[in-house]
């Protein structure tokens, strides 16, 4: 059974904090085999990747059989549904419309002394996307990291994805040419990590790396950071229902399930003023429990970390949410956007009983790789700006450096740092 | 001496890689004890937190004495220099008009089937900025990082700052207070770090930490991130002079010895079409440092890591800047704009004879904490969009629901999550 909070009782903060405070999953202290994973690729290249690839995978490559060819992504493209591949086409559409309008601007200015400021935008030149292997290959999270990319204007997007016994999801290989990727490798876990951050010779490095993965990808991805860059490192997934007397119950209960799916450590939360409603969502969650094909996964999600917190009044709720900073936030009241005004912490909002979070996973446009574990307090969903980056431009001349020069020549006095005080005062003919 | 490479030369690609892979910073294994100083204060709060002061900074504290209070602050700004005082509020309000031009817009539109979409950004609502204590408490990194947190509207802008043997610089409090900083505590280290990401009795915690530190902050602020955000990994200072016959040696060189007098690991690397005026540029080097009080930590930075790069095209020049990636860039050419226009990936460039670098460090306006060690490829200096996050917002009516729902459910079932199907059918009615 989910637990059952209540904001008026005395024991609720204890109980919320505890609630907050849950681990939802045990980190295994898996850092020494993942850094040897690592090292080894870096020092030995594609015998080690190939090494790594026979012994996890099961798959016996030689160097010319890691990339994928254009002949089996073909393949795999005309093995797929049309059907699937239309809504991944109407998927690839409309994230690409949605992230267009993330471009940032350049910034080009003169300020009141004559100096010329301002920045620049440029795109990463190679990124690599890491693509789980098995039941977490999802084709729409390769469109959701892929596509960015290529707005963003990224000219190399390298995929690897590993192919345990040889399988891989045709899927996978489709979304990932719809979506513009230019190479793919069939290798997986810390050592296609280490391959995309140092390079191989049958690999050359990127210098970002993004997507989710197992504990070991996690943990690589951590070792290689700062030699390249890495998106966050996702959690467990997790949705907050807000709803009030309007809400329906199926539905509600619906969502609830569509997040519990995914992994025994998702979580699933609803708020609600409304007992009655609180009581008809548990049942109705039972109910379609029983003819879920997922149904042992979301059962355990459900039972272990799902809860119901009852409130007084909407306002309330809102800062609950603000404080859970849920990744999915999906408010079904009657005055949606009022309540929407007042959140400050999630990675989506979904506003209004027909906006079920699964549009927002798929076809919406939005990025469904979203901040989790209490991570919206401190950093957005994946968009266009991971995949640029910002150099800023500053240009004086002799006046302008005379207007700033005695400023900056006092500050790095202060800080004992002669020669950048000295740097000035040669060009303005000063001790 | 530092190195000299030719462009031209046949063992050129095998030098200027080696010049590239230098390691400048050998990272010592201190994660253990880092990790027992974080867990001490996640377990046991200010106790924790008062005796690693105690040990490591020589200072004998009370939970009471952990903030440092107005009146100090007060008393500190009034026994630094007036005019240092007035060059900081000069720098603080040129860095504040600057970073308010990168305050992000809200997008609201809705798409040709009615559904709306949208992001949203807030500040995040607790940042703590670390400041490293003795040589390197630098005021202009207080500003530099606490001007842009305000401007993102951040209310509460924690510093901790590590007083060993009880000594702070006063200016590095006046800064605090100049910048907007609402709580000050006299401690630092990992222990610091431990602080502001879990929370003691003192000390409230805090989202995301920023700010440069020692080996010890750098791996305490690697273990807390997820918990919450942190700022890049800062490195080694650098800089990348190209000039052409145009250049001053002098004023060259003298920007040279401004990024080497920070650090025996910072690097300098000048490269010129001109071999009389790389000659000229090491003269003047060594005719500089004759007379500079650092002149010990800038020559041991020039000899081992300096370099001087000769070729035969400014474009060449270009190409070799995109390897490097540095943190700075000038560039003293007759046509500093069009080669700018080649450079995708630095820091910051600074454009012209009369733009040294020093005037980006202090009063230029443009942030100075750059991304170091190549990292530019991949990410930018702190600006204010490190301060907020963004959330996505998705609103469908009944009507937009039915004209995205069927692709959304295909995808679903294709992915094995049939609970995401069912929430959208159970809306529209479908089995």
């Amino acid at each position: 059974m989910p637990v059952r909070l209540d904001h008026s009782s005395p024991d609720f903060i204890k109980r919320f904090q505890a609630l907050l405070a849950a681990k939802r999953e045990v980190s295994a202290d898996i850092e020494s085999a993942t850094r040897a994973i690592v090292d080894d690729v870096a020092a030995r290249g594609d015998a080690a990747l190939i090494e790594a690839t026979k012994k996890f995978d099961r798959l016996d490559l030689a160097p010319g059989g890691l990339r994928i060819t254009a002949g089996e992504i073909d393949a795999a493209v005309k093995a797929c549904d049309a059907k699937t591949i239309d809504a991944l086409k109407f998927a690839r559409d409309r994230i690409e419309l949605f992230h267009q309008r993330q471009l940032p601007k350049d910034e080009h200015f003169t300020d009141p002394l004559g100096v010329e400021l301002g920045w620049r935008w440029s795109a990463i030149e190679a990124v690599g996307l890491y693509v789980p292997g098995g039941t977490a290959a999802y084709p729409s999270s390769v469109l959701m990291n892929a596509v960015p990319a290529k707005v963003a204007g990224v000219t190399r997007v390298v995929m690897v994805v590993p192919s345990p016994d040889g399988k891989l999801n045709p899927l996978v290989l489709a979304a990932a040419h719809l979506g513009g990727v230019s190479e793919i490798y069939r290798v997986g876990g810390a050592q296609a990590v280490a391959a995309l951050a140092y390079g191989t010779a049958t690999i050359a490095p990127v210098a970002k790396i993004v997507g989710p993965g197992n504990a070991y990808v996690a943990a690589a991805k951590r070792l290689v950071f700062g030699k390249v860059g890495i998106d966050m490192i996702a959690g467990p997934s997790e949705v907050l229902v807000i709803a009030d007397q309007t809400g329906n119950a199926g539905w509600i209960a619906a969502d609830l399930l569509a997040q519990a799916e995914h992994d025994v450590n998702a979580q699933s939360i609803l708020i609600t003023d409304n007992r009655a409603l609180a009581d008809d969502v548990e049942r109705a969650v039972e109910a379609q429990l029983a003819t879920l094909p997922r149904a042992d996964i979301a059962r355990a999600s459900w039972n272990d970390f799902g809860a119901i917190i009852l409130v007084k009044h909407l306002d309330e709720a809102a800062e609950l949410a603000n404080a859970i900073a849920a990744e999915h936030l999906e408010i079904m009241t009657s005055a949606p956007e009022a309540l929407s005004a007042k959140i400050r912490n999630a990675g989506a909002i979904f506003l209004g009983a027909h906006t079920p979070e699964a549009i927002g996973d798929y076809v919406g446009g939005s990025n469904h790789v979203l901040p989790t574990a209490r991570s919206a307090r401190f950093s957005s969903g994946l968009g266009v700006l991971d995949f640029m980056k910002r150099t800023s431009i500053l240009k004086c001349g002799p006046d302008q450096l005379r207007a700033l020069g005695e400023a900056a020549m006092t500050l790095g006095q202060a800080e004992g740092l002669d020669a950048h005080a000295r740097s000035i005062g040669l060009r303005l003919n000063l001790p």
